[in-house]
């Protein structure tokens, strides 16, 4: 047991467990379709900071399981941003990783889910994709002063820009999963939380890191995680339930909590932080706390953007997980598990 | 007269001032409860910038006056964030000086001013304070690169997440006090301001940086700063002069003119850039220019966060030091004041 | 063609167009009244990234033209944000090149465009300029660490605040101008673009720039560039022309398209990366995309700042610019230009 530094264990969790794939990601002698179709699935399994195109194929086996047009939608967003980063001559071994596929999937699947699909659409998808991929070199140059990861932030900034976009740009009709735009007001406890609640929205919170509200689809991706590592797909299931209990605990709407709304951020802060849980009493506060705050932070980002009538997205993740990983180095006392 | 690094004036400013507490602040070889408690009024100072335990006492003797309530969720805050610090095994000097308590006091005041107090409050108002421990040290390390202090940026932050959360939770019930979301509309000059605004705004404007709209209490905390400073205590009541000076001469209503709205942030600036006011044309002009932009800003901040219907809190202040601090190094004019 | 360094670019086109303007700008001898003009002018000039004081002149004939009043602001502006740097110790080269005037001048223009005229909105413009040159070198200092240029930041922050500072403060009152705070909704596609909408829309997206609506002022603007640099000039129609498309494609409102709202932070867009649209496939794929994108930026920031009721203004342009020059040194394949 040595002492903490978080960020390299980031960087195991997303690089390290090959090979697992249908080439091995160092391989760096062609651009062959078979490589470029490694490249997108790995970006898929990504999103859940899984560098596995296996885990990647059941991940897109769960999503076209629930809608063919956002399956469609996360392979269209995946190959636009990662035929972009090859036209740029981004780094090959980070393209080969899917690094640059995983915001480009995202942003695919967002944009089909919150704006009414035709021509012009599938057209934004390319573009915005393409932009995801400028965004997160941008944000690996910024980042790198401090060595955090950009995590899913380039998929953040664009989809809330590209969204956002079609208040002013009437061939792009939103559909009505879009929030409308209010004003935040007081809550009530509204509904009764039962155990169909709870299971339904344990795995809705793995869903939902797709934007996909189905409990079956949830289920192929714990088993996608699972094929990935065992250690995440635990982590993703406990975040997902600490979410939710939070959420439970503080008075949010069950309807809310059933969807896996206050889940899925908590999935991904958990999976990052998944190295720590098992060490000494301040690691474990310190992963306990970061979960935590990710299910408050939902909260808090999903009423911030109520006036714009926007999603929060995976932004409460970001934020709470750049939070703690720049603190992290201050804190003598964190101390990362053994082996694993 | 040598030429300034205005930074390390504010480095002094905040660390300098001892021996002023029950304790010597470097006496680091052991953690009793003595020290604990010096590290927690400290950190009551230096809401103020004041490394002085003495200064807390009053601190907290006048934020007592003025609502019990309010005293307990100080220390609550203040006992949970330092705490949290040490728990994680953050730098023992900055524990000691009463760096991690500062953001939780002022935290734990805002969540029992904003919320009706209840079981959940309390527990909300120990998650918080320690988020806010983790947000200073997040922020050390960001603002490393370009040597300026968090200042209470952690409490603005962590306050507003956890206060915004509420409209998504119905458990944690907002009072009265917290501002209505609305839209920003044009403002038209309301009420007349005579001595008694003046009287009751000065001091109220050095309350208010506790969130106490008390007169006896803005005493209380000049007495509290005259302990530890001379310079800063009389910075404290200029510059919440000039913050009133400015809205009063551009037709801020009335009746926040008098609760020292205006004033608390230009309270914060002032004290900053305490050393600066008795140096050269470029400096006074540079010191006068900061505190003017801060009550400016705080007008801007309320009216930017009206339609999440959140309050500024001492974001102004954060916003225009961070600039003055940033911009600074490349004014060769600029001198820092004698011995002082 | 040799690899490409965007920013050397970006700095080449800011500073290299010499000798162009009444006094040598390495002549530092002396702070004379015509330097001192020369400097103003430069300032101008420096809004469309030229550093030309010939430059400055035509455009602030093209802004006199259309109005007297923002003519004026425009003068104090730049004279108030240059002196306060001179009065401070900026480094002279910068001060002798415009740098800490072309900020000053759009803010005069913008609260004189936004706010009521009077005294004391005359001298709310000097304190504004006055703080946007301090926010310009927060921002030099700040940006330093990525070597990438503030662009006109300083001016977006510094008058959102003191526009938005206006709802709290009677005597500051706005024009009609201003858009009123409001929620943002679904666009439906209004009127019909002609070709008078499109030249119009040409020659306003140049003129918006310094918020003119006047095609004559666009044409001034337009022949300014070409007397500092024919690729300039070109860029800038080009930009305008573009954003002006991606408008209409995507269904913006008619109105909005004539009036150069889309054009203009696509034309400053277009001048950064004029010296790529020559080059290698790479090269211009990224260009294009930058253009295309600084579009749709706007029509999202737009709509983000909709509940505030404030403009865009160059938001868009700085973000786009800043994200895509961050993000060049990590694309291999973008090639600069031959000589130019």
């Amino acid at each position: 047991m040595d002492s903490l530094n978080i960020r390299t264990l980031f960087l195991a969790l997303s690089t390290k467990k090959l090979p697992t794939g249908m080439l091995p990601p160092d391989d760096f002698t062609t651009y062959s379709l078979l490589r470029f179709v490694d490249s997108v699935l790995r970006g898929i399994g990504q999103v859940m900071l899984q560098n596995n195109s296996y885990t990647g194929v059941i991940f897109l086996a769960g999503i076209f399981y629930n809608s063919i047009i956002l399956g469609c939608a996360a392979l269209l967003g995946g190959i636009a941003s990662t035929a972009m980063a090859m036209l740029l001559g981004a780094e090959r071994s980070s393209v080969n990783a899917g690094l640059f596929g995983f915001n480009g999937v995202l942003v695919g699947i967002a944009i089909l889910y919150f704006l009414e699909p035709n021509i012009l659409t599938w057209g934004y998808v390319i573009i915005a994709a393409a932009c995801s991929t400028v965004i997160m070199s941008a944000l690996l140059n910024l980042l790198s002063t401090w060595s955090i990861p950009a995590l899913t932030a380039p998929f953040v900034i664009t989809t809330l820009l590209f969204i956002l976009a079609c208040a002013r740009l009437g061939r792009l009709q939103t559909t009505d999963i879009l929030p409308t735009a209010g004003l935040p007001s007081t809550a009530t406890v509204e509904g009764v939380v039962t155990s169909s609640t709870l299971i339904e929205g344990l795995f809705n919170g793995v869903a939902q890191v797709f934007f996909q509200g189905s409990l079956v689809t949830g289920v192929f991706f714990v088993v996608g995680l699972l094929v990935s590592s065992r250690l995440a797909c635990s982590a993703a299931l406990i975040g997902s339930f600490i979410g939710m209990l939070v959420a439970w605990g503080m008075g949010a709407d069950e309807v809310a909590i059933r969807s896996g709304a206050f889940g899925f951020n908590s999935v991904l802060t958990a999976i990052v932080f998944a190295g720590l849980i098992v060490a000494n009493m301040a690691s474990v506060t310190y992963s306990a706390l970061a979960v935590i705050t990710t299910a408050v932070v939902f909260a808090a980002m999903s009423a911030a953007l109520e006036p714009l009538g926007m999603p929060a997205l995976t932004s409460p993740f970001v934020l709470v997980v750049w939070l703690f990983l720049l603190a992290s180095p201050q804190f003598k006392n964190l101390k990362k598990a053994e082996p694993q």
